[in-house]
């Protein structure tokens, strides 16, 4: 029915410019070639944290775009659970993660986080320009997303310490990718919160200014 | 990361030529207007009810399909308790059909089932040539989604029992509409659920004719 | 290469809140059951060709949004010789609606306008807000098209006497689903024209005031 | 109307399990640090008129995939006199691989071949399950296309002296992407094209046998 789903009110509370996306984060880590991956996976996840926690903090939305896992059910907690309790490679990551009552989820059945998902519908409710995207693959859930990002004409921010390949190799040839080709600004993630944090006091100063005009 | 995503393996076990949609039946139905559609909301329950129990019987998978309500979660358990524990005027018809372990869940931000969600992508893993349609509102829902299933060149089911609208006026023309432009199938449900049946029992029957010809 | 195709820059040198969609229009109309449509095919051409002709007034940008005839080669010059070439019986309205160097044109390979097409990217670029639809066939081509662009939240005019289906039957059903769920304006073109003229010389003299407030 | 566009009868004649994308090729090349592409724009031409010749003979559709130029007219013909006349850098290219009657023309408001386009319909109708790409830019809008008809399933071949990006770095760089992510077979034309022909071979001998076996 209409009521709710037409312009999708009270699904969407928040709004600001700047959108981060966590792609799968929360995962079995368990795939072929994972070695080099899982000896930084945990200080990949304290880096995607402190986005995350700067994000919070700011006001700033926090998407989790995910893989399913096992039968298609539209269900994160079942995918958390999944990933939690069997003990795989990916649980440090995903504790490092979770997710609680403030933040967005999407279900992505391919690469992409843009195909054959509600993203872009989210996205736009939440008046999203920028977009911030942290988690793994880099070369390839990453990446296939900034491409996807791109044509759609968001403003795209990848912190070079807040993505994981399989080798840094790929890891860098992804970035050089976005930075190039997407003009992504994949400075680390310290300066680009500082680069938030400086934009949030100036949001913040421009809107008092009328108050204090007012009140002199 | 793909080992599971690239071909969605593990997702969807199930493979059968018809797929039966259940369109936001698990809805608050506190909107205005609802008074009619209230009173039949019952007989309707029960009615898809026998829709969904011969389908699972014959191996036919279930996909339900549904407005988000709250926070954008994908977490459909959260949908469910929402209706059922807020004492909704949808309580009842929910409870008819509350979901299995067995049935899949795909979460829609707008009217039709396939826009930005990946209904398509499920359906072609399952193998699904005819949709059987049910649920409400017949004139909102229900028809966008059979529109757009016609698009995708899928064959239509709608039992005509199945659907219901805020008036029988508006569920009749919606009716008419996926009759003479989509080319549905609008008999009754007991009409179509003998016709699954017995297309049932001939695959059954030319299955077993080679065992057949070899036990000779 | 990105250099244009990135923002279409060049592609859309209009920008307006409101466009005129003009769906198959170019049609040969030699279906079946065509009869009474046809009865009705010149005035509709001349209702729609004095809205083509105020909107161009106006500065509102013209959408052709057509089918493809014969091989797909994205050629809508093609298909207009087609038509015409062939003396199909829809010669005498498309004669009454060529396209001129002024206006877009959209390619669809379905029934919806949107389905497969570029076209919400191009209304993003025109800066579009509400839609004016016309065309046929109003209960097939015209009403697909108004529930996606009622999905993609567009406001949407359908003039009555703009749009024709094979009956007047199943065009007032369709007028009727476009007014009551998406809540269409469906009064007839001579008003609505009335209502565009009115609002142009509102924005108008809006932004002459500015000026004069300077001048004084 | 629905008679033709319903199923697209007529509009795609041809059927084979591959299909070649040309890419962009009809391209201005006007563009900043185009100075190492224009220098191998003649033999990249020359290859890829050879895959199209190969493909041609064989059955095998041909869709250009292109850019669109000046005012969104979905018109092809109007591009490719663009590039010609204007006397653009990219002319030497676009004669080598003018069309012809018998291919297929999809315009691309964007990077990606598929992303608001119907060029996923389109295969459908041609049967597609294995992609050949070649075009410019390699690293950009043939890499974009790879990436989303990965997510869609198709086999993807790019033969590595078939596309061309501003500099050999980058174009080695996509490669390497292509191959290890999407899997893509990015032998040199000359192999694909021995291997294509020897395919053609077996299924002709395939289709014959029966006839073989009833002679006898």
């Amino acid at each position: 029915m209409t009521s709710e789903s037409n312009d999708l009110h009270g699904m969407v509370p928040d709004h600001h410019d700047t959108a981060v996306l966590l792609i799968d984060v929360i995962n079995h880590l368990d795939f072929e070639g994972n070695e080099e991956l899982l000896k930084i996976a945990e200080k990949l996840g304290k880096q995607i944290a402190s986005l995350k926690e700067a994000a919070r903090k700011l006001g700033i939305p926090i998407v989790y775009v995910n893989d399913n896992f096992g039968k298609w059910k539209s269900d994160f907690r079942n995918v958390i659970e999944n990933v939690i309790e069997e003990n795989k490679p990916g649980k440090p990551l995903a504790k490092l993660l979770l997710p609680t009552e403030d933040d967005y989820f999407v279900l992505k059945p391919k690469h992409s986080a843009f195909y054959c998902t509600p993203l872009d519908i989210l996205l736009n409710h939440l008046g999203t320009e920028t977009l911030i995207l942290a988690g793994i693959a880099g070369n390839i859930c990453v990446l296939f997303t900034a491409n996807d990002a791109y044509m759609r004409n968001y403003k795209i921010i990848v912190p070079k310490d807040c993505i994981g390949s399989n080798t840094s190799a790929e890891n860098n040839a992804a970035l050089e990718q976005m930075e190039n080709i997407l003009k992504a600004d994949i400075r680390p993630v310290a300066e680009i919160i500082k680069d938030l944090k400086r934009s949030a006091l100036r949001k913040n100063s421009n809107q008092e200014k009328p108050d204090e005009i007012i009140r002199k």
